[in-house]
């Protein structure tokens, strides 16, 4: 790289001042005070290191950069305009404007060169671990003794106060540390502000010592010391052996001569005399708006040019590694294009046995299958690999030596698992998936919202999904959770009823490019259930189907049920069959799915002789109210569960075939 | 205390050890591995140091014992037999079943002793910090210089390696250091076993420097070497200056020959098998079940005289404070009574102004002479006092030197806030009160959950409570949350729509005894809204309530509306009205309890006039399908926001007076 032009550096960096500080103004929202304090950091960082090529900002081996405080926006959006990405002027000038790329946060997909959406704090730190993990595999599956072009880069990251108090990147950097990622480097803008004040207020541990005891590197410097700045990246880039923290002094809002070192320039404009205060305190004019001197357009300019030279020797590598290995780029090439077989249906329903099981045992049976077929597939769960069926049994562990693995043990760590796994799908190919107990969805929800968001490929598999956990009792007993899942947009929430759906299921998820999917899986053992002579696979991708005809001409119940309950509809379907009751039972695997059929393929379903209809599933029943205009029964459980065995539970809550069967009669 | 026999010390803690695994095996499920580790660390801190009566188990000044690994939960079933608590052996036979009180994990109300429910990692162990805090600011209010007898005692916990791995413990454990809360004594399980194998698996890091780091003190121990814990839980006792952190070096499982130290013994039974082999082992009668040697139940019983010893003497103090201090124990009664005033909402009406103020901003009014009249009323943010608007200006902080405060500072941590805070509603009569961003509820949701299965009075503020936080974006505007919140059980959700709902609502959380309660609050601001002159304060309390009635006889539409969006329902029926459609508008600030009213009560609210049903609700529209049974029509947001000035988004999802109009008149 080129070498450091101190004055050329003080002039960048105040320009990045500048214009983040009217941005802000001229939006009259936003947050001035990171991106002054941080700017002298991020200059040299983008200047003088981070690899990348602007048109091509999707080339596979360029570093990652992720602005974890997304508050400070301005940041990112003058960097990005001032390397070469799809960011004028008035795009800068259009910050916080409906429509505009420039949104108040950084959000993944408006622009190139925005690794991740950021924002609720903790998050881009911990993504940026994930895209960390992301490049070891993909080192560890492609590079050849010759060739070590695959995952050679950085991922840097500025964090803040915030993103270290938040206890998700304490997981995260304790897994960082576990897997000694030497291709991680965070500058900490260590600033002593926070929204309340001073961080003396409530944040007083030591971050070197916390990060030491993570076993990450450590190392202090003045953020505003552009030598300093410079020799401590160039130093962590050498011979790294752990993930590295450059803990850097910094002054929030820097420049500004009232209001920096103040909680005030957090989170408000400068006010417009302050602006201009600045902007002569920095010896910018005070007549130009949105000024870029020559000079710092030349530099970055020049800058760019030496980066895409990198990239061009690079991609001349890439091509000498492909000729000289076919076998292994045919691989990189169905990793990376991340087809899906055509008949991946017929593939995972052939594993399936046909005897009693949960639907988690059923998916780790199909999760064999999909590794085997999906190179990309990769995951593992919170410590609860025995439980929830996880474990990929052909393939190793991930560890701090072995990244060709494709296991994963996230430890007690819901949300950092959820976190990493964005990462992992942000990084390239991977279909990441992570397992957990239902009920602790709630630890990793910040996570399944920004999966949704971003509409990654992330699959969240929750097992022991309803009050038939049993005896744990109601802290390891969803009930409110099916609905809180359901209720999330872009999430596609898939629930179960034996091994077909489940296979089936997993199929959706696997070709679901719309977001984020999730699995519901039973703890307790399902009976298979046998189909009508008319079943086809596409009948589970309706998400409701008629799974069990009545058997005189015209049905007078219709029940509704998921997962684990059909096999209880069924139960009561045979007992009011027998009482002369016609009655017919529709699956409901993915309510999303169902919701969007036409109300001719639901008016199919449920025909005009349908006097009932009857919900049967173990959550709450909020959502299923009034389902189709008919009078309605519901056995759901609208309250928390209890401690005891799970058939005991079934009885309690009314959740047998003879209880259904009984609530449906009397109703009529 | 007594002094500490060691060979009784061997049989009792043995005792524990059979007592455990026998509960465990009869139940044919839970966890035995964790009580037999911990049973020796556990007996000694039980016997020889634990203040408590049985007999008066609510003693105000006893010591806190948490067991954050709830899953140990027959550790804690165990002890509370044999030191005096009401569970009988009976009771441990019954362990696991439905209507026991030996649930699968310790239920907090089920029996007293168990001082929360714990079982969610991590919970646990923020909740003590709670409980510490608690104690040290009823010190800091009732002590006097001659009698010190309030929060003089300490908060122990045992906590285990996935408590460590959880974020939201080094949140909390940041927070405690930083405190430097000298009454916390943790005694962590350190066994090197989880689930999925050894610790080696995913935790490396060093939890004695990271508690070094958060400003704890920190000493190692074998777990299993009596009077090396006895002398660590003395010395730890004697001037101490932080909180502390026992390692104890421990063998999951032991006592049981051949599944000691494997993940194994976690969470299954031993076998009957096994179970007699580790009988022998212990030098237990095989041919005995649940059995307590003599000697163990003389010792037990013994150290409960002693205790309850030291409780006659803490009475006799107390009483001679009392009379010593007739002011100060007016208010401690006051305090502890948690007495509400009978005019309460006249006195939260009061305060209010008559102009356009963000309901943030009038509920900070009204939080002000809440903290006048309920000395229990405490509280803060995370990070967010002046946009929640939060601070109680009476008052002072809360920090390490000045416990008589009232005003937290949590530090961006959700999650710890959350945790925290039922720690204190657990520990007396305090009130307390966490704000933050509405969309960050998801951070802390787990807490959430535990307040409510709980039912604890705690009050989740959340402000900026939809897509009109404008510019910050889609990371920041929650849109499922309402629902989300919704549908958790015993929790009370309250959306007011302007100045007196705001303070009803107060006056609803501050009355609810039932559980937490969120107030759900605007970032922009809302007009103050003329109601009719039926009004009464108490229409607000039935959760829905005609705030306008239509201006001709019978109402052809009638708006469902909530929150800042009343205003937009009452806009839109000004212009249904001057085009002759005649409508009536329903506030709905309470769902929950607008549910429960009668169906009466209801069709006098929708009387058969009306044709069309409006629900107005920025967020998604989940929950409120055919809610009554008129075709309905839905302004709601059911996907996420965007970036840009809140009028613009009102427009863009529709939700203006305009807007809300021509969608009803369309579908007429």
């Amino acid at each position: 790289m080129n070498e450091l032009d101190l004055n050329l550096a003080k002039l960048a960096s105040n320009t990045i001042r500048v214009l983040s500080a009217e941005g802000v103004q001229k939006a009259n929202s936003g947050h001035p005070g990171m991106p002054m304090g941080m700017a002298d950091c991020a200059f040299v960082l983008w200047n003088q290191f981070l690899k990348f090529n602007p048109s091509q900002p999707d080339w596979s081996n360029r570093d990652r950069f992720v602005l974890s405080p997304g508050h400070g926006s301005m940041l990112m959006y003058s960097l990005l305009h001032l390397y070469g990405y799809d960011i004028s002027i008035d795009d800068l000038k259009n910050f916080r404007q409906l429509g505009s790329k420039t949104a108040g946060h950084p959000e993944y997909g408006e622009v190139k060169g925005i690794e991740t959406t950021t924002g609720p704090l903790g998050q881009g730190f911990v993504n940026g671990i994930g895209m960390a993990i992301g490049a070891k595999m993909t080192a560890a599956r492609f590079n050849t003794e010759e060739h070590k072009i695959f995952g050679t880069h950085k991922v840097y990251a500025i964090c803040s106060d915030g993103d270290l108090m938040e206890g998700l990147s304490s997981e995260a950097a304790s897994l960082a540390g576990h897997l000694k990622l030497n291709n991680l480097i965070y500058l900490y803008d260590d600033n002593n502000i926070t929204i309340e004040g001073s961080t003396d207020l409530a944040f007083t541990e030591s971050i070197e010592k916390r990060f030491d005891a993570f076993n990450w590197e450590t190392k202090v410097i003045d953020g505003h010391d552009y030598t300093a700045i410079n020799n401590a990246i160039e130093e962590a880039k050498t011979n790294q052996t752990k993930p590295i923290l450059i803990i850097c002094k910094t002054t929030i809002g820097k420049g500004s001569p009232n209001k920096k070192n103040t909680s005030g320039v957090h989170g408000s404009p400068l006010g417009l005399d302050e602006l201009k205060l600045t902007k002569e305190n920095l010896g910018f004019p005070t007549d130009k708006e949105f000024y870029v001197p020559e000079e710092v357009s030349a530099e970055t300019k020049k800058s760019v040019e030496k980066k895409i030279k990198e990239f061009e020797v690079w991609n001349i590598l890439f091509e000498e590694w492909k000729s000289k290995n076919s076998e292994l780029a045919k691989e990189y090439e169905k990793f990376v294009s991340g087809v899906i077989p055509e008949n991946l249906e017929e593939e995972l329903l052939s594993v399936l046995p046909d005897s009693v099981k949960a639907t988690r045992a059923l998916s780790g049976m199909v999760m064999q299958k999909i590794a085997e077929l999906i190179p990309g597939f990769v995951g593992g769960s919170a410590d609860l690999k025995p439980s929830t069926n996880t474990y990929l049994d052909a393939y190793e562990s991930i560890q701090s030596d072995s990244f060709g693995g494709r296991n994963f043990h996230y430890g007690i760590r819901e949300h950092a698992m959820g976190s990493i796994n964005n990462g992992l799908a942000l990084y390239s190919s991977f279909i990441p998936f992570g397992a957990t107990f239902m009920v602790f969805a709630d630890y990793m929800r910040p996570a399944v919202r920004l999966a949704a968001l971003m509409k990654l490929k992330q699959i969240f598999i929750f097992t022991h999904d309803s009050v038939f956990v049993g005896e744990d009792g109601p802290t390891h007993q969803p009930v409110e959770h099916l609905a809180s899942l359901r209720i999330i947009p872009n999430l596609l929430v898939l629930r179960p009823a034996d091994g077909i759906e489940t296979a089936l299921c997993w199929s959706m998820a696997i070709r679901n490019e719309n977001g984020p999917s999730t699995l519901l899986l039973t703890r307790q053992g399902v009976k298979p259930i046998v189909r009508e002579n008319e079943f086809s696979n596409s009948d589970v991708a309706k998400g409701g189907y008629l799974i069990r005809k009545e058997k005189a001409d015209a049905a007078k119940v219709a029940i509704l049920a998921s997962g684990s309950e059909v096999n209880t509809a069924l139960d009561a379907q045979e007992i009011l069959e027998a009482k002369g009751i016609s009655t017919r039972v529709i699956s409901v695997p993915c309510k999303e799915f169902f919701d969007k059929q036409s109300d001719e393929y639901k008016r199919g379903l449920i025909p005009v002789s349908v006097e009932r209809t009857a919900v049967v599933e173990a959550g709450i029943s909020f959502g299923w109210e009034r389902y189709f205009d008919i009078p309605q029964v519901r056995v759901t459980i609208d309250e928390y569960g209890a401690s005891g065995p799970y058939e005991e539970l079934a009885e309690k809550y009314c959740l047998t075939g003879e209880k259904v069967a009984e609530k449906i009669i009397s109703s009529l």
